[in-house]
């Protein structure tokens, strides 16, 4: 719990949210700007910043309530698509520093895109290259 | 296993791919078009469409490899920042239909960005109608 994390304060009940669903460990509730309408915030209640600082018991438990949500608004708002995305550190977009998977429900002229660049290596053997790299560094 | 599936013949070893972790349940290997260079794909070995109809428990095994996948990223590409994102249906962006979590490295001036649109409700009472529809459907 951080006092300063306002999705800590959420959790807390002293900032108000439109509260989606709740269990021990993790809580949804609406995102205020929404992408698409029914857009929802999915975190856990342990303050935990990125994904990479999340234990991975947390995390279990977020993806499975995301999962609840993404069905339940593909059947309530019968969405044709959802995704599921989350930003770890500012660069990548992340604005509250507590953990959140973001499940955006998706319709027909909804006007949400991501320009998803499709990029290339340079070399034949640079792929290979960065998989060494992160296979080296794996825990 | 579908033997149409792109990534169950990655699975299957009758397609090539740059693995960077395999696992019982899951493998991770290198995204030929990348987004950013390190770009990784985390998929269950089970053959599951969209996040809805992937059991709970194997979409716990796929979210903490995509954790090991973004850990071992930040330390090896010495990334700033990770994206880590899933689509679900030919609308919300999904190519091939095998559940994929993007795991994707960030970097100062990687010309990646997603257009995130901040939308609005239309009015006070209309978050809490969406919201009020998707509790209404959880199971």
């Amino acid at each position: 719990m951080s006092k300063e994390c306002v999705f800590c304060r959420i959790i807390g009940g002293t900032l108000p949210s439109c509260k989606v669903f709740e269990d021990d460990d993790t809580i949804a509730f609406m995102d205020i700007n929404p992408a698409t309408k029914g857009h929802t915030l999915v975190i856990p209640k342990s303050h935990h910043e990125a994904i990479m600082d999340t234990p991975a018991d947390v995390l279990e438990k977020v993806i499975v309530t995301a999962r609840k949500i993404a069905i339940a608004q593909k059947k309530a708002l019968n969405a044709a698509g959802i995704n599921v995305t989350q930003a770890n550190g500012a660069l990548a977009g992340q604005i509250i520093g507590h953990i959140h998977f973001h499940v955006i429900p998706r319709f027909e002229n909804d006007n949400h895109s991501w320009s998803r660049p499709q990029g290339k290596y340079d070399r034949d053997d640079e792929m290979e290259s960065f998989a060494d790299r992160i296979r080296n560094d794996l825990e």
